[in-house]
This record gives structure tokens, sequence and C-alpha cells, in this order.
């Protein structure tokens, strides 16, 4: 790496921010088990102090994603939450409504047939938006789990309709700072139908909501094949994309540590954002947040792989000449088009994320360092201890 | 079937139109190779001759989809060629341009990086669209192979704002009764990206080009394991869906002879369709075309075939009971909601066809009193030898 | 239908039986959440006794697969539990282990690089064996979650070799009487890499493993559009096809009720197996099994569902005209030989369904009579006041 | 890089050779259309040629797989083809058959109910296995397109069965040094199904033909998620293992050039193999070809970029510590294993290419090196006026 490209790197570093996710610090597991881990963060607190120990290490995670329904207690200030966060040198990121977990859900939230149950998914929102004032947290992320399992069970323009109602709805209570985005998901856990099933019906949504309602994409919820940095080329271009959940996966949503299963396509996401920011002139403004459930990785190490394999992919896209590639393909000259990716993908820019930490102060491995630190061993054993009681 | 189940399907099949497709009587096959069969049509006036036959024996079929680069040769008056249609009892149905044969679309058409095979492309449509005119077709399909088959080599979004352009440019030229419809597919012939690559691009480009035009749905255009009935519902509710390209497959785009892989999707299709009609009081106008390219089959039986399974499953879709389905649907009453759609789909409504088409003066069995007719043998005879000229 | 077809049918299904699960009778959910029925089956009995009902019915589910960690304790008779299923009218089936939920099997089973944890699993796989003479069943149905989720993470070569080595030792325990069959699954709960992946898979383990040892079909441990019906076609000619899990699936392994996505596809399996019998002259003789986890559905409506579907879809099948299909295969006529399988695949074959279950004494409608008879809110009223105490 | 990775990526190097495909040189298509190029191969000694040219730059692609229909005339001396090749400096690879384009393999080649069609192609093929000892081939490979679109229409069983015997009687004609491969494919040309679908099927016909058979396994030949690195570790493990068909693909078989679509997949192929002689202490014979069929690019840059390509990926997988990822895998350090793979490919191995074409007298960069050689120019020039003759 020239100093020209150590520059570049350094400077694409500077602006890249990761949220962290509390649930992902906790236990999970699939439908046939969990394995659970002494070190696995019991509750809100834990979370919080996991989420710091990622941001200490990694200079890049200032923000956590929280869930309401596991990280909120109804009654209690959200703002005591806060400043628990604080303590741990982050503060709360998106805020996350549960309108799945309810025995309401059963048959759906906004798309429920049942009024009883949109009003109570509907009321719900509503509370996530003010707690997310209350925090001073700029984002709602909405994930929907509606759906059907089998044909002729569901009205599925009617549902539609409930949905665009509620969104409204919902979308009147946001502060003047929030945003609210709308994430989509071609199956599982409906699997004959899925209310938002894909970026087009997060997109309608979205544009008949209002102006603060942008679509989420979830690096996950696509069909097999599905070309994803295609479709957040078309969102930046239509000014639609709020944000982003990265994870892996092979065959489905298998929330799997970011880059693992194929790295070269979070490396395309990227490059479509960096090139949008270079012939826009204006970098946009996008939400990236880490949304892995990672069944048996310890989960503050799997955290931080996956921060430090985005900052990695990051750079790499950082290295694109977008001068050159929008010649190549005014051109039509493939080859060496595609070999601008490529060789930009290639580069070892390891010394360019060891040199910009050193310039944050941080470790060069922030991996290493973690493990030296000796905090996991240190919150299995008291959690251990603690769960026992 | 009790009698009102049989008058619900006669009244159903009254209104079933479906058009056949020029290029389906002629010789076709994959890159591997081509199978010849001595009856297949060699010419424009065949394939019209072959369609005049599936609809005098099928009743269902007065418009036949023509291929503008195939079937009307430049300098001619296309109201020839609606001469020889009405000649064999049917007329010209949807004109479909094409812009991704000639070797100036190396790199696409709407989307080409060079003006020169922009303008071409722009200037066939048009054309296209004023041999609508002169030949009464109120349909344009659009259908785009556009796209790249390497990351890098395409600038995404300049692709997008250049198809915007040009289909507005087009759009300006559509008389009164015209409509454009514009369809979208994943992959093939272009591989890592195709421009309008999934419903919601169709469905964005749509909106911006302007109120004539809408998404054609083909069939075989998916992902794997995608709801396509549900494209469909949201489609419908947005007054967004145009029409269809019928077919089959199990993989890819196999262009295989209507519900010979998965004819409950088919039926599920038509249920979304009939069951808005009911709700909204008016049936969706929707042009119907089948698009296959079966290698094997005989190509006129092919087409009957298919014909008829489309009246079949449209017909099975007419019996479900709407009234109470969605009294079901609003009780999640799910096994049973299911079961309105089994039934209907399980229900043999071979006696209703036999019905409506005595009604209509047509054979019980178009297939076998085809064949009866000897058509195929004498076509056989007359253009193999008129191909060894 | 003729005579001779409600014969056939009549015929085709004395023969069928198809075996219930236990598990199927108790709550389940998707690793987001469950949501709970009343009548939910609470223990082993519970789930007998509904077995039992729905063989009441059917007439058809003689035999129960069961689960051995859910269902016997440990340090009991299994004979006890065989007893308690011979009360309710039905026995014993499959023997299921389970080397998936205890914290051993983290990394795995019979794969796992821990002696330790292999060691474990074949104890308890040979003790479910046990389980089986004891209970004189004849199946012993092997279910691996066996893989890893990360590239790396495993030597694969090595896994296949403690997979060999372990089905072997376990194989040398099977009664006289008893079959072990190998299930495989591509995906979930491990999703980079399962052990035994593919049908390939089980086929190359089952051979090693013995003379006792055949390859399980789960409908829905498939890649999307797999050709299931060619694997049992090679399968049966390979005479190495032990059994199935039957369910149905959009997307991923969904385990819904069976046919309700693609009962064309179950058709088609049922006549590649009744075809083989025609042509060999002997029916196989194959273990059908249901394995659903409908998340929403009654339970035991949805088991009966299955039930029908699945009787429905066999006497389908067993219409084909086995003469005439191999006469027409023989000619390549493919149009009249598709023919052959659709026309026995819409034929309505209701009223042979109806004669039959009046010939065995039984409602000419399962689900209603099951309904009407007021078990299921018999159960859930005791069901839930004992969940209470 | 340091000294002991240079000089193991520079053995790894030294042992690896990758075969070029006469049909790549030549224009080819989709079923949509072809693009033309004017330095398109013509014939036979063109693509030898060109095939030349590949080897004089890269160094590695000694041989060149031919296809026997398009590559010998019948009645001509083969060892001529040879003289030709040794010319340019190559040598004859494999040998093609091609029993999926003349008529009468419109319903198959070693499946086909028509036993003249059989004899046919088993006749083609002894002729290859003769053409291939006569220019002294070791490996005959063997496509089969066979399979059928539609449901019913073929005897699946029958058609393996004739499958076996065909490949028996072909097995009993090679010579002491040949090698059969036979290779796998779920879909397309064959829609419905394809009688060698997948690697359990080419695994078992192998098994049954004899020793000299074994499966070949093109990488785009797969269904979507697949994981083609368990199935090599596999094969490998069983000694089944014969060779590779190499491209890359999205959606179906695209036929891409290498590495194009997801690198880390052939790297982890490349892994797995070298990973496997490392154990076994003995690398396998593996036969590495290029089967590509890029419809745009220049067809000798894309292929020097694809040799270029996977000679990276090799020299990246060379870098794997396999004593430490044994460990790691034995201790299920699952992060730290995963990262011995990640690390390996993200190391820039560039310095050891050039390093090693230094030693070989090869310029640095082979794809600038051709294009600065003129070579292109000049036979596209030569080409094009022969073509207007």
């Amino acid at each position: 790496m020239n100093d020209k490209q150590l520059q570049k790197v350094s400077k694409a570093l500077d602006t890249f921010k990761i949220e962290t996710a509390s649930w992902a610090f906790a236990d999970s597991g699939t439908r046939f088990g969990q394995f659970y881990q002494d070190a696995a963060a019991i509750d809100t607190p834990d979370k919080l102090a996991d989420a710091g120990q990622v941001h200490q290490f990694t200079g890049c995670c200032p923000t956590v994603a929280v869930h309401v329904l596991w990280d909120f207690n109804k009654g209690e200030d959200p703002k005591a939450i806060a400043k628990v966060a604080a303590k741990h040198g982050v503060s709360i990121g998106a805020i996350n409504p549960n309108v799945f977990q309810d025995q309401a859900y059963k048959y759906g939230s906004f798309g429920n047939p049942d009024p009883a149950s949109r009003k109570q998914a509907l009321q719900h929102v509503i509370d996530s938006i003010e707690i997310g004032k209350a925090v001073k947290s700029q984002i709602v992320s909405l994930w929907f789990a509606d759906g059907s399992n089998y044909p002729g069970q569901a009205n599925i323009r009617q549902r539609k309709k409930w949905f665009e109602e509620c969104l409204k709805k919902a979308h009147e209570k946001l502060g003047p700072k929030q945003l609210m985005l709308i994430e989509y998901k071609p199956f599982e856990p409906a699997f004959y139908h899925t209310d938002i099933g894909d970026w087009g019906m997060s997109y309608v949504l979205s544009k008949k909501t209002g102006p603060k309602a942008k679509v989420l994409v979830d690096t996950g919820h696509h069909f097999q094949s599905q070309n994803i940095e295609q479709i957040v080329a078309w969102l930046l271009d239509e000014d639609m994309l709020g944000g982003f959940h990265f994870n892996d996966r092979r065959y489905a949503d298998d929330d799997l540590t970011l880059g693992s299963i194929d790295p070269y396509q979070i490396f395309r996401i990227f490059h479509e954002i960096l090139y949008f920011g270079f012939e826009s002139k204006k970098m946009p403004s996008i939400a990236y947040m880490i949304d892995q459930s990672h069944i048996d990785k310890p989960k503050i190490e799997a955290m931080i792989q996956t921060v430090m394999m985005a900052q990695e992919l990051f750079a790499k896209a950082a290295l694109v000449d977008h001068e050159k590639l929008r010649v190549l393909q005014t051109r039509c000259e493939q080859v060496d088009a595609e070999e601008i990716l490529r060789r930009a993908f290639f580069t070892d820019v390891t010394p360019a994320l060891v040199e910009w930490r050193k310039k944050k102060k941080l470790a060069a491995n922030p991996l290493l360092a973690f493990r030296e630190s000796g905090y996991e061993a240190r919150v299995a054993k008291e959690r251990k201890a603690r769960r026992q009681k």
C-alpha cells in the first residue's frame, strides 16, 4: 500500500461507525435448542457493558441497538438505561420494538385481522418511539414477523392496508430527528407469505408512510442469489436507503458473523455506497447496524470479529479508484473495470488498519487485545455465579 | 359439481381470454442446440395460421402477441400482417420490440453506455409503438435483456437513469389506448445484474414513466421460492398490474408449458385476481399472455395444452367461495380457509369445461379434436417441402 | 370415477399406513417464539392419546414415532409407554434418538472432535435401539444436527470418518428386525456445512454402515428446486429407500402440513413408488412418517388434515395407468405421458375416499367428525387446568 | 509475505496446471443470441493457437480440452490435430464427446428410449475414447444433457439402467492410462429432471461403471447455496474425485470467468484439496479444467484472467497453516480456525506470483503482456478477413 492508499483508507475509516446490538451479547439459538455460554450477558447492563468493550477495543461502535421488550422494563425511565450505556462509553442506538412474541401476535401485529392485536402493536411501536425520544436515539427499526403459513389463510391485500394505516399513525408520532426504518424479509417465521417480503414492499410502504420512513436492508433477508448491491444502488438513487442489518448466510437467514460466507458481496455493497458518495459528491447518511445471532462463537469475540471484518471490507472498498472505474464503465472495458474492484478487494489493508488504530490509540489487533484483557473470563465467572443464585 | 358451480365456471370462462405468442410456433431451443420439428412455423403467416388453429379449437385465444423483429419486415405495412391474422380468425395482440439481438446491444439497450445504442433501441421501441397503432394493438410489452455479467462492469445507478429517460420518451409516443408493460427478470441473459431485476424495479420505473406504464409479470422470472401471488396481490392493490407472461419452471426461466411443474401456484395467482375482483366489485383488466418455449413438445399441441390448463385452473379458481373465505380469514380460521382453496383446486372441473365448450360449439377436448383434424401432419409435409427448397 | 378406479383406490388405501409423530402434538415454534395452545399435549400420555384420536378417525395411523429424550424417562421401562399407546389403540413406531440438544453436542454428536461427546451420542443411540427392541419398534430414525457454522471450523473428512465409525458400532446393536434410517439435511441448525448434507451422503454412509441401514427422505430437507421424486426413484432402484418424513415447505425446512404448498410434488413422489411397485411386481416396504411442526394450526386437526391429504394424494397416484404410461414413455409421446399423470392428479378422488372410509366404518370426513367429537375442547380444558397447577 | 510463505506459494504453483478448453476461444452465447468477436477462433487450429498463447503467457496451461464434434473431422487422423497443438506449444487434454446436439438425441443419448440413439451415442463415446488413445489424452469427460422436461415423460429408473449399461460398455474400451470422468448437473437443458442430476448420482454410476470412472465437478452445476467444498472433501475421502470444470455463477449455470462472483468459495475448494494432500501425505491427482462461456469478454483475455485468478486463489490456499488448523479444529477453537482460512485468503499473494513468473521467465502480468503482444489485434484482422471469404 502506498501513502495515498493509506490516507484513503484512514479517511474512510474515520467516517465508519457500525452499531452493535444488545441482543447479540445474550445467549441465543435455533429452534432446535441453545448452547449456553457462561460469559453471555444476562441482563441489559451486561449487554451494555459488553458493547462498551467492543467499542473500547475497536473505536467504531459508539452506539448499541436495543430491543424494547428485552431491554426496557415497563414503567421504568428509559433514561436510566441510557445512563448505564454512558457509563460504559456507549450510547443508545436504534430502538427495536418487538411485535412478534406476545401471544396476541399469533396471526400478526400490524397485519392482524384482530383490531385489538393491531392496536396493541401500534401502541408498542408508539411507546418505542417515545423511548427513542427519551434516550435521544434517532432511529426506530421496524421488523415485522407478520405473514401467514398456508395459502388462503390471509387476505394479503387487506393486511397490506392495515400496514399502511398503522405505519402512518406511527409515523405521525416521530420526533423531528427520528427516522423510521422498515425492514423486509421473504420468509421465516411466516413460511407461506411475509407481509413485507422484499425491498419493493418496504419501498411501497415507506413511500406511503411519509418522509421519515426509509428502507432497512438486512443482508440475510434475501432470496438465494439475489443481487443485494443492486438493491442498495437503487435505494440510494431513490434516496430511500435508511440502513443495514449486517450478517452473513449460506442458505436462509443464518445470522452468521459478517463476511464469513461471502466477503466479496459485502465489499460490493460498501463499494456501491462509496461510489454513490463519489458521484453525488456527498456521502449518504446510512445506519450501519450488526444483527447477528451466532449460536456458538463467544459473543464478544464474535462481535469484534464482525466489526473488524466490516472495517476491513470498508477499507478495501475505499481503495476502488472511482475516477478510473467511471471511465472504464463508460467505455465498456469490462475486464479492466472488474479488475479495479478485484484489486481493491484483494489488497491487504491490514497495514492501513493497524496505522489507523495506532492513530486512535487502539490496539493493533482488537480481538487479541480483548482476549488479553481477561474481560471474558472475568464476566464468565461472575455471570455464572449470578445465574446459580 | 352442482348447477351453481357449473354456472360460476361458465361465467368465469366467458371472461377468460389468453393470448398466444407467434414465436412459440417456431423452432426454438436452448443454448445447447435445437431439435427441429417439420411442422414448426417458418414465417409469420405460418405462425398466424397456427395461432388461428389454437383459437379455433379452444375459443379463447383471439389475439396473438408478435415480435417486431421476427414478424414484421422493415418498410412493409404492418397492416398486411394484421390482415393475414384476420384471415386466420385472430388479431394482433401485444407488440414485443426486440432490443437484445442486434450486435449494438452487446452492452445493453436502454441502459447501454453508448448513446448510439440507446438511440437505436428507443427508435425501435417507438417504431414498435407505431406498429401497435397501425394494427390496433393496445399493448406494447417491454422486456430488456440489459444488465452486466461481472461486478464492477456497470454503473448500476447511471443505467437506471438512462432507463428512466428512454422509457419516458417512449411513453410520450403511446396512443390514447396503448399501454406499456414493463417486464422484470432477475437473471439471464445477464448473469451478474439485470437492469430491471424484480417487480420492485419494474414498479419504480413504471411509476416514473407515466400513467400508461404498468408491470408485466412473467411467472418464470422470479427467484426460487418467491411468492408470486403476493406480488400479484400487491400490484393489483396498487393498480399497477398490466399483464402476465405465463409459463412454468423448476429451476430457472425454463419456459415450460403452464402448470406442468406447479399447477397450484398458477391456481393461486388466478385466485388472487378473482378475489380482488370480488372485493373491489370490478374485475381488473389484465392481459393474459402465454410465453412458452418448449423445446420438444409439438408446438401447436403444446399451446393447446397450455390454454386448456389455463382454463382449467382459472375455472378451479372461480369455484373459491369468496364470501366464506373472507369470513374465515377475518376469524383466522386457517385450516378451513386453506381448505376452501384446496377443495376448489381439487374439484374436477372437466364437466364444466366440456359444457362450456359445447355452448361455444367447440369440441369437448380441443387437443384431441386438433389431432384428429390432421392439420399438423398437413403443415408438416408442406413446411418440410418448403424448407428443402 | 368408474368402478375400476374406485377399486384401484380402495386397494391402494388398504395398503397405505402413515405414522404420526408424538412431538407434533406438543407446542412448538420457531426461533422467534412459540404460540401456545390449550389443547397441546403436555406429556407423552397426552401425545399418545392424541395420536390415538388421529388413528381412530382416519384408520391409517396405527403407529406413532417417538422421541427418546422427550418421551422416555431414564430408568423407566419403555414397555410402560408401549402400554399407554396400546390403551389408545396405537403402537410405538420409529424411535428417534436426540443427539442435538444436550450441551455436549455444541460441536456435534457422531462428528464431534471430542471423544466424550461422540461416546455419549453413541450410547444414546444404542440405548434408543434397546428401547426399540423393548417396544417392538422396527425403525430407528437417525437425524444429526451435526455440522459447522463457519468455513475452516471443521475437518469435514475427519468428521465423516467419525460418523462411519459410530454408525457401524450402532448398526451392530440392531436386532434382527430393526432397520436404521439415516436422514440428510443440507442446512439448519448448522449453517455452513451439515455432516450429512444430501441423499448422496446418506447413501454413502448407509452403504458403509451395513445391510440394515437405509436412507430416510424428509421432503423438507432439500435444496430449492431439487427434484425429490428422482431421488426417490434412484433410491428405490438401489434398494436403499427406508422411509419418509413428510411435510411441506416454501423456502427452507418449514415443516408445514403435507401438500400445503406443492401437492403435485407429493403426488409425483407417490407415483414413483407405485410405478416402481408395478414394474418390479412388488411394493417396496417404506416407512411413511409425518414430521410436521406447524406453529399455529391446532395440533390434532393439522395432523388429521395431513393424513387426509396424504391419503388423497396417494389415491390419485394409484389412478395412474401404468401400462399405458410405460408405452407412452417408451414411445416418447411426452404430451400424452404427462397427461396420464395430470389426469390422475386432477381426478376428484373424494368419492373413493368416502367409500373406503365407509367400508372401514369410519366417518366420511375425519376432520369434521373429530371436531364434532368435542375431544379438543375437552382436553384443552383439562390440560389448561393441569398447566396451571 | 515472508520467505517461508513465498516458498510455499512457489512450490504450490509449480504443481498447479489448469487445462483450457478449445470451445472457450470460439464465439458463444445464450439462447437469446450471440455477440460476435472478430478475434474469436473460427476453427480448431485457431483455438489451439489461442490456447498456445494462454500457455505461453501463464506457463501453467499445457493442455487443451477438445470437443470431438467441433474439433475433429470424421475420417481424419486425430493425430493431425495433436500436431497442430504441439506446434503451438500445447497438447491435447480431455476428450469431450458430444451426445447432445444431433437430432437423434432429442430424447436423450445413453438414456434415450430409442435403442438406435443409445447405440449412436455409445459409438460416439467409444470413438472419442479411440481419439483419446490416438492423441495420448488420459481423460474422457462425459457430460450428458439427458433428462426430461415434463413430469411423467420419462421412466427415470429405466433410463438409469440404460446409463449403467452404456457406461459399462464404454468403460471396457478405455486404455490402461485412460480415465472416464462423469459430470453431473441438476438442470438445463433438461428442465424437469436430469438423468445425472447431482454428485450422488455421478458417484453411484461411477462406482457401478468400474475402477476408471470418477466424478467430475463443474462448479456451476449445483443448487444455489450448495456447499461444493464439502462434496469435494467427500469425493477426495472416497477417492472418487476425477476433476473439475471451473467457472463461476450467480443464479444458474452462468459459466462466468473463475472467481468473478464468489472467489472465497473457489479458495475453499482449493483449500480442501490441499488440506487433504497434507493429511494424506500425498497430493491427489485431479484434472483442473476451465469450462467458461463468457458471452462478452474478449476470449483470450478472459481465459488468461481466469487462469491468473485460479493461480492466485490456489496460492492463497497454499498459505493455510495446516498444522495449526488441525489443532484448532480438534479443539473447536472456531474463531481462530476461521481466521486461519481468512488470513490466507486475504493475503496479497501478488509478490509471490510475480516472483514465480520471473523464475519461469514469464511476464509479471500475463494479461498486460498478452495485450502488449498485439496478438489479438493481429488475429482479429486475419479472422475477420477469413470470415468474409
